[in-house]
């Protein structure tokens, strides 16, 4: 596979089974697949409209707009993708295809460097009127992120141009400076846009402008209630939002509530809360804010520790899309948005450049196992918006639960989650490893190498391994003086052990779960890493009332699922015994090749009364259980994480 | 306590410590509370308005019409409860306000016969335009079964007339002759009431319009289109139901989806539902239809098998206040509204006339002592609308759980339940027996007597006991002849036994659940019954994924729950190990004197972390349990029915 470059400073390469499987499907499916749903060739599916409405922008196209009002991100997410994918995958058609698509952009650019397809065709005169419920600063984001990723794989300035030029319009906008309007957006994102922007092009007005979104949000007066009283007088069309007043979550649905450095609680919408927090911590590292950093984990305890489902899934109502109190986490009803898990990795890369500690390591590789990529099918077609844990037959027909689909959908009216985590797997590199001035972390065990300089010493490490299968890890380190590495141990791992050529390394003495080596480097040193990965059962804490009783298992990062093609259905009716074995072994021929769990339970038998007063007899089954993240692509039907122990 | 009139051949007296405390909490306190609410004497409370309605409607008072569309079935309810109360506890300043009612009534009617002081006030051109939405003979029904009743106890014609006067228009305007409107209500209720019309007078047009109200519901073409299609061109101000489109649930919102012959499932909200049942079965037994009868069974077997919670409970889901489907019972979302459970008893009734047998008596007998009367606190003066089997802590906040209320409420802006509970409670002996030709049915241990006939023998039985609570049952048996006197052995009883005269009889020959005793009955005989009642574990068929791994405790009909100030918060974190023995003892001081029951149990500790790949540890506990009717009176706070078992 090719090489790659995280950022100027670091080259990182996959060579791992798992990954670089998942990468190329991006390459070869979904991103000719997204390109597909952008220009409305996807047959039975709700239409994107997406690049048409950059069309008729353009005066290249007649037509009406179509979509939501943040159908942009969409092409905004797939360009991100195809930058990422490009290093990995150089392709001159798909980068051509990439080029006329910022280059229509560029045309439809307004003169004063606006860009928003759905301002400028529907409402060309209400441009910043409404920005807590139409994602105008959201869409900017995204496309600025898309810029300085295509930048950075390219080299080419034009898209970066068309960005900065509407960067610049929206600094003349906005800012606490008389004669600016004092807003923020409702959706956070383009907080951290800007701050890529700053490292991209070291320009420190675009660190200002973040710092000035992050600060200025939930200031009093209330900008988006002064907004809302100036809009009385628009002839603007009614929002979602104007009936729905904030989900009843006031403005606590976008983290509005209060000024971010009074935050210590997470709330509201789970992947405006991700993205949020995300530039809190990009921004406290950027400007080294130690009060700013404090907040970002006293928010991150507070969602790893309170509020966050055991595949990194966040989100415990639809209500919203939202978190809801600590510990409230059902298993069924829940959203669990793709999207939301995927935020927590960024969230999470952002805690580890602020501060190497295996607590934010840990959570990021949860989600990457698990939350994230099963919002997708192993083919790269069909996608879950919503990620539930349990998933009972007797529900389908709830009205309440309609957001929890039974099966992946080919595409979505609001598509924000798969080019959102096609963008995530394109690059999932990017989140391996950190450096500080005189340590390399590996946080991700990714097969691969990465090549960067510690200090002034040039440095090449290669990892080579089947995990998440298997963790014996060998790592080969060329460069050759003084440097530290550091090397996560997971936090699921008991047993680790470690050698440098040969020769047992102590691993009791961790720096915040990672072990750090420090030596006189040689040519072809190398390090074994072993990380048994017995089957594990999970328990919940007692204070999750929907988990008692129950077990969830877990193979290194990985955590399972039982599905009714392999179970039967009424999962609910099956045991599995606290004394039962519970064996793995790899099947290459499932599920493009998995560990497969297996151990005798038992299924409870049922009956034609509703409540009896003895224990149902028990039947010995089989349980087979399979990784969460590829369940449903055999057969439709029903699924659970957490099963009844006996 | 006086002696109580049931019908015409039946006098039945409550001597009974458990029902005679309701009934004169009925008579003492809520009867005399909901009349300060009706005439908005409550502070800090909704306002009623509903007497001030008809008294603007007569011309006596100035102001607008004010309160829900079916205000009128409030007053309604309490003329009915006034009723059956004044059998037992005669009071002539009581019965004076309600004449004075009940003449104010007769002057707000229309010269035509109508009455219904929403649609006077608000809509006087639109009568019957909206039969889908707006309870308008819903509201005719309440009125016409409070007639009978009050004229059932006093004597007195004056209602009877005024209702009859409103019922000659009523089938002046429905049925399915040429010209009148072929429509029936959205809301069930006035079925049963013709038919108690009917009872009451002997006049078969009453059975036949209420046939007529039955037998057309989801005919086609469907009315509520048609009716729909009408109101287009009205000015009519629009409902709930036409943004809301029946929930999302079609016609079977308010069972109209089908013909009532064709429907094989308990569909839609559940208070409808049951109104509508009842009133079938009650057709069925006066028209001697078997079809129907079986129609009847079917939907019992599809409620009571696979759609009810341990409490009697009805309905799974806020949504439409609904069924969902079969065993889908959440126990801290639903609904279980008191109406729904309040109606599953009059449809047990209907039931029991129709053939007598155990599995419709004991789901009477659990829903009198558990989810009817949890709606009401011991005081009489606040009251549940929703009956959660498990109340958490962590889920107070949840926007979409804002119908399941943490504390009883004082009054309900839409307050069927309050008076529907106090209805049943007055009247609850009228459940207690049922007579065939040659065979007196004992379906209730209320102590007390019943005077009637068998045949031509006058007989008189005496019920002796502390039920719930102790089941040493003594039947003192007055009538000298031959006659059948059949009691019920309860379902959840094991090892009852039984004696005449102190002469064991046996039991295992029973007829449909009941112990049939047939001789020559001599004056004295004594019947002892006997129905061991040790502490219950039950557990639920796995079907039902939300109970699993849990255990509920009952004693006898009654239901049991921890709560938390008993048992401390997090009650999901309490374990009942399956060895625990469970003791029962009666406290004389708590809750009006209850049996509590005490077991050895365990609390799981609690940690920091949300998962974990241990056990918690477990802490050894005194676990308390309360009967759930009687939870939330001493401290709001967390509760819950089923708990963890190890």
């Amino acid at each position: 596979m090719e090489l790659s470059s995280v950022n100027k400073n670091q080259k990182v390469t996959v060579e791992d089974a798992f990954w670089s499987n998942y990468k190329q499907l991006v390459a070869e499916q979904v991103i000719p697949y997204q390109w597909k749903a952008l220009n409305d060739q996807l047959p039975d599916t709700a239409p994107s409209h997406a690049i048409e409405n950059f069309r008729i922008v353009a005066g290249e196209a007649a037509g009406d707009y179509y979509g939501t009002v943040f159908q942009d991100s969409d092409v905004a997410k797939w360009l991100e993708t195809v930058a990422y994918s490009l290093r990995s995958f150089p392709d001159p058609e798909l980068e051509e295809a990439a080029d006329e698509v910022i280059s229509l952009m560029g045309r439809a650019q307004a003169e004063d460097g606006y860009l928003n397809t759905y301002y400028m065709l529907v409402e060309p005169d209400h441009r910043w009127t409404n920005l807590r419920d139409n994602h105008e600063l959201y869409c900017a984001g995204h496309l600025i992120e898309a810029a300085v990723a295509y930048y950075e794989t390219t080299g080419k300035y034009v898209f970066l141009d068309i960005m900065e030029e509407y960067v610049d319009l929206i600094r003349r906008t906005f800012g606490k400076e008389a004669g600016k309007l004092q807003g923020y957006p409702g959706h956070p994102e383009i907080e951290l846009a800007l701050l890529r922007l700053f490292d991209a092009t070291g320009k420190r007005e675009h660190l200002e402008l973040a710092a000035y979104f992050i600060e200025q949000r939930g200031q009093e007066p209330h900008y988006f209630d002064m907004e809302k009283e100036r809009r009385h007088s628009l002839d603007a069309p009614p929002t979602w939002n104007d009936q729905n007043t904030n989900f009843g979550l006031g403005y606590a649905y976008m983290q509005a509530h209060l000024p971010v450095r009074q935050q210590e609680e997470a709330v509201g919408h789970s992947v405006r809360a991700m993205y949020l927090y995300a530039a809190m911590a990009y921004l406290a590292r950027k400007t080294d804010d130690a009060e700013l950093q404090a907040v970002c984990d006293v928010l991150w305890d507070d969602v790893t520790n309170r509020k966050m489902y055991i595949t990194a899934g966040l989100g415990s109502a639809v209500n919203g899309e939202a978190f809801t109190d600590a510990y409230d986490l059902p298993n069924d009803s829940m959203y669990c948005e793709t999207c939301a898990s995927v935020g927590l990795v960024f969230w999470a890369k952002q805690m580890l450049l602020l501060s190497p500690d295996r607590k934010y390591s840990d959570v990021l590789e949860r989600a990457i196992y698990n939350g994230t990529i099963s919002g997708m099918d192993l083919d790269g077609k069909r996608f879950f918006y919503v990620n539930p844990l349990e998933v009972n037959a007797y529900q389908a027909g709830r009205k309440d639960q309609e957001h929890v689909k039974q099966g992946r959908q080919k595409w979505f009216a609001c598509a924000c989650c798969p080019p959102n985590l096609a963008r995530l797997i394109a690059s999932i590199e990017n989140h391996a490893y950190t450096q500080t001035e005189d340590t390399l972390y590996t946080h991700l065990y990714i097969a691969g190498s990465i090549q960067t300089k510690i200090g002034e010493v040039p440095v090449k490490i290669t990892q080579n391994h089947q995990y998440p299968w298997y963790a014996g890890i060998t790592v080969t380190v060329e460069g050759e003086g003084e440097f530290k590495l550091a090397f996560r141990i997971p936090g699921w791992c008991e047993g680790a052990a470690a050698s440098i050529n040969g020769k047992a390394v102590g691993i009791s003495d961790l720096e915040k779960g990672y072990l750090v080596l420090e030596r006189m480097w040689a040519k072809d040193d190398q390090i074994a890493l072993s990380f048994p990965m017995p089957v594990m059962r999970i328990y919940s804490n007692p204070k999750i009332g929907m988990n008692q009783g129950q077990v969830a298992l877990q193979r290194g990062p990985v955590v399972y699922c039982l599905e009714e093609v392999d179970n039967g259905n009424r999962l609910a009716g099956l045991r599995l015994p606290r004394e039962s074995e519970i064996t793995a072994a790899f099947e290459e021929d499932v599920l493009n090749g998995v560990v497969i769990l297996e151990a005798d339970g038992l299924r409870a038998e049922e009956s034609e009364v509703l409540y009896q007063s003895h224990l149902p007899a028990m039947e010995s089954v089989k349980l087979r259980a399979i990784p969460y993240y590829a369940w449903c692509n055999r057969k439709a039907g029903e699924m659970r994480i957490w099963i009844y122990e006996t």
